[in-house]
């Protein structure tokens, strides 16, 4: 069960209004690597959970916090589209290049459907969608999914903090900077007991019988371009990560096998056949 | 440029024809962490990548290789499907119920749309979509989201091995299980050499100045959810992985802020004010 | 059948073209809640229905003239984008902001993809998509999805009034308007008679058997929000619109039960297990 | 801010697994009309909502308890697939009908994607997408959408209910179903409340001024299709629900337009003209 | 206008109910090769077209004669799903392998969500989209992708023809193989007239000036496979169908250029950088 | 298996960076009628072709060189956005409209998502999709596909060629005008041979039974709408490209039947029924 406290975990009003920016903060709440996602991907994490214990408290733990981010930054695009300019009107004209151009770059969204309200779409207006969310039930997969999208959107909120320089708009964040180091570090440090303890393993998923895979080539790069500098990353020579092998060069594959001839379907599909 | 050779990386030929398999088997094909992510994916973002050498001959490297892994299944699947009942017809009656289950298990898109062909779908019949690509130009981000994608790719082959005794199927599974472990192995390699190198370190992006993130709540566990099994992970003490910091547990938020008031945009968007 | 007549129900010319407004009024002709959405909905409504005479005749008859809508705001938009700028050309510069401005705020596709054609997407170039369609077969529901279909419409119609002075498009949108705030009250008025007649009644479906829910939960306000003014409302007191009960208050749930335990699937799905 | 809590509203255990069955229940859960939507739906009109006070704590209050919805009917859908057989493995035969039928009617992704947990997708594998949700700000419009979500959702858990016999299940749907008869109740008191004080009106949006919209049209059935039963209902005659008008029947349009002449874009968008 | 005639093209009634089949006609109700796509398609070309006359009144002629296909299927779906079980009930055993593979082979939200309806999606329950409509102003080119249209719509009738035994249902599709087969040859013949008349030519579109092409590579096959029994067809040598070339074959590109370095955009954008 | 060569099939190098430009070039790379789409179409439908020899070797030696052309273009996005302004920053002012204007009219997740690089989607935003690749097995309609995709595509080309003044971009536009001739051209040719031979002739598909459809309506002119300028048209009277019969002219259809009778499927589906 959720419960809703009338606060939020930060402040979040900007010094003004600025519609424009509203439309592009949409990605860090609607877009595939927004605070929707983390939400609904944590949440989803632990109701699918296998295992009892502190790694379901811990996606619980956290994906409640993330619907609070949803809240802050929905909360704050609608001030930022509080003041927006309706766009050309029978007092302005057309030629007025300034009122134009803010129009240009907000979502037109914002006005005509939500009345100056946010909306759970990305910023460039596609809508969030389910298939944002991994919950694979292999935890070392999923948290290696979930440091990756803390990793991409504090990236994102990076790049946002220097669009604008609205102290009220940098303050929150600031914030979900911060949160999303403490994320990304969180995923980071529960993969890496998960591996320590042997509860999952490298190649993921651990479990499946190793020597069931086509194992000569298990270790093997192959290169298929023709630049040949990556000879000489830690990914073409020496220990592998899982502890299992040695990686080893190749330039290009080290099989092949002829193409199977084509098929004959039935002849009431009515494809083109010899 | 790209060079096509009508040879295959490995055989791929099933035993026998298996229409309902072959659906199945569209996941890795076409799915959000299948063949076409990943080819397209190491494409982007060699094509973006801001750095030469190396890290670009890497993606490219396995991202042509990854177009290859496209071709085998879209070749296993249309062998797959070369055989399938057509369905109720003339012939064959709507009782039967082996005919008929056979039919409820297919995508029927691959008869009717495609005449027994693959398609670039996955198994329940979502097109692909480009944005399962992320290619953000941040290095650490991209092969930390590279390592996801081959893990929750290897989990799905996995999935698949044991839905089928078709020996020419698992032949090309075990194939195909054999270079995930290569490229997880790789792209974890490859995000630790970045990270020992100090091109890119913990908490991504590493050169934004963390004094412009809210530090107090940098490394903070906050409980959103009331058990508090989580509080013995290493994500709620000691050192973090970034090196940055300690980590500490809290049950609950450490700041709140009031929720501003109600917007009053103009009224003309005609919401309903009071 | 449908017959088409090479008129329009009402002149759809504006004084100039504008652009910029063509992609605003996209929002009506291919958005959620436009004139694509509602006249297949009323068709898909009519086909399906369970009854003939009078409700499937209104469906028909309403829904033919929404088609008629589509074209319309169609041929509307074809000519507000008759002298679009084609943006940066070898005779213009870069530099210039009126050109630039109006650029950003068209829908780049009018030009690209339909030669300064209409096309059927929403104001953010989001395709029409089928699942805005709802036709249930349940006539109170879906006449009260007609109800809210038709204001959420309106009230995008009326924002946009204000988006313009072009008095050849104020004069259509204020046809459409009187035509919106008819079915309006079509709808609302079919809904009551639904109901007065005890054709379909609250709570709908009206023929569960209300005694198979769980009715000591059927008239409780639970609130899960630290927010106590709902109390007050109609809804946290009194008879209930459906006539079957009384409204009751009530701080959080009234009743709860424990989280299951962890389901543990078959270990070939390699998920992480204790 | 949100803050979760181990618990259930109420007990949400199958008897025993049923894969097919959770297939289907996932339309309750990430479909159009599903818990999803109406969670998402009245938070964001709570932080788009323009009035403070019993309105916004109404949605807050209702918004929040429907999450928890998501988190029962996530949980019981897991418990569904517990034991989804894998389909065919070495150890069963292809031609087994049972399994194979089982195979057919379950969402493949369940057991390839989610390892059998639950997603946020409807029963024909659709993800879930943001604009499901609307939020107009004009309350009215959107208490209307919401009384319609409600009545869309428990027609539907209505069908759900007789395509199972397991009691566990049951008994989760007679909560939901007794919730959604409070919450549709709920929903029109609301909006009857608004029209009582004034604060929204017919026609919606009621400020709009209904002398700017083209008033000879404005309460007309005009008849499009060639069935005349329709002359026969409360929307062909009388007055009109929101008081301001009289109804008319007409067999037909009453206006009508010449088609405006094909456009001549710049020839350098290369269509053919004459 | 359009106007709605309470009467079918052709009788589309089956012999007897089939959900299973009713599923697969959705495939050319609402699939991208459907009527659905047709009817829009041919109305938007109508719109946006820039020439009067006989064009114009084609597309509009046969544009409305599809929505009374697509009215045809809806009609047909709609008692091919009346008498669909509903699944496991409390009366049928989860055990009974007929009614299981039914179900599995039915769009499930045919019953759940549209209570046996017909809906605007495919056959594997995509939502039919806008972007499905191709009308780009450019006669040529719209006329080749409507005979485009109408060929993979009879190859899919075509296939859909041996799902069946049901003589009522053939009656209806050999209707749609007609008309079809009337459209094939329409849009050849108008496509055939275009170029005779040279109002529009090859290469599309024809009035670019092609000597702004870089012309030495205008007629060259390019191979970039390895096989070479393409160089026998009539693309690889021999005058071309525009009659402004002649072909010639060539074993790979003609032309080649280093790849530019990588970019360095601003560092505020946190990519990785060397 | 392909092969990937770090050199590009022609240059593509900007005389300078444009962002806005960048965003409109996105349709012809990630858009329904861009590269990506012809290099997945015509992979696909060579690894689902039924015939091996030229025509095998014909999908994949182009489709080959499309991978190429996707290459081309994303390398030239990524240059066009090197330099492109962050937007709104600490050091500009909001008022300034030429900054506002640029940053309207660019993809502002070309900044936000991807740090200044490309993207697969088209210029909308809209990601690009699996369902715009065409591959039914049946030829003739498949290399007309092709043609209309390769037309399509010049079209949208020639518009893009002027909208920039950039003589480095216009360079690789007219080198890619070049080779949609050749495809244009070669897909005729192609689809031509194989009517000649009689491979596949029309109506397609043509080994489909004609006498199994309803002759008397097979070459029909149904005027649906009231223009007849279409009487005059080469489908209106005359022989058939297909040559098996003879256009005639009717003003509306030739053929009618009554609606049937609503249907009633099972009360449990909760519809409304009398
Ligand atoms: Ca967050
Ligand atoms: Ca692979
Ligand atoms: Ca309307
Ligand atoms: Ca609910
Ligand atoms: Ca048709
Ligand atoms: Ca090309």
């Amino acid at each position: 069960m959720f419960f809703h406290k009338q606060e939020l975990q930060f402040q979040a009003t900007p010094d003004q209004p600025d519609a424009v920016y509203g439309r592009k903060l949409q990605e860090v709440l609607g877009g595939q690597y927004g605070e929707i996602t983390v939400a609904m991907q944590y949440m989803f994490q632990g109701w699918n959970m296998h295992v009892p214990g502190k790694y379901r408290d811990l996606v619980f733990g956290i994906g409640s916090e993330e619907f609070g981010h949803v809240e802050m930054l929905a909360t704050m695009i609608a001030q930022l589209l509080e003041k927006a300019p309706l766009g050309v009107t029978e007092d302005a004209v057309q030629a007025d290049p300034t009122v134009a151009a803010v129009v240009g770059g907000t979502d037109v969204q914002h006005a005509i459907v939500a009345g100056a309200g946010a909306r759970p779409v990305d910023s460039m207006g596609n809508p969030w969608q389910g298939n944002y969310v991994t919950a694979s039930g292999n935890l070392l997969a999923d948290f290696t999914s979930n440091a990756n999208a803390e990793m991409q959107g504090r990236t994102q909120v990076s790049r946002l903090y220097h669009m604008t320089d609205d102290a009220g708009v940098r303050e929150l964040l600031s914030f979900l900077l911060a949160r999303d180091t403490m994320h990304q570090n969180q995923w980071l440090a529960a993969a890496a007991e998960l591996r320590e303890q042997g509860t999952e393993q490298l190649p993921v998923p651990s479990n499946f019988p190793q020597n069931s895979e086509h194992t000569p080539v298990s270790y093997q790069y192959q290169n298929f371009s023709d630049g040949d500098a990556a000879s000489d990353g830690p990914w073409a020579s020496g220990p592998t990560p899982d502890g299992n092998g040695t990686f080893s060069y190749h330039d290009g594959p080290t099989t092949s096998a002829p193409m199977p001839p084509p098929t004959h379907p039935h002849s009431r599909l009515y494809g083109t056949t010899n």
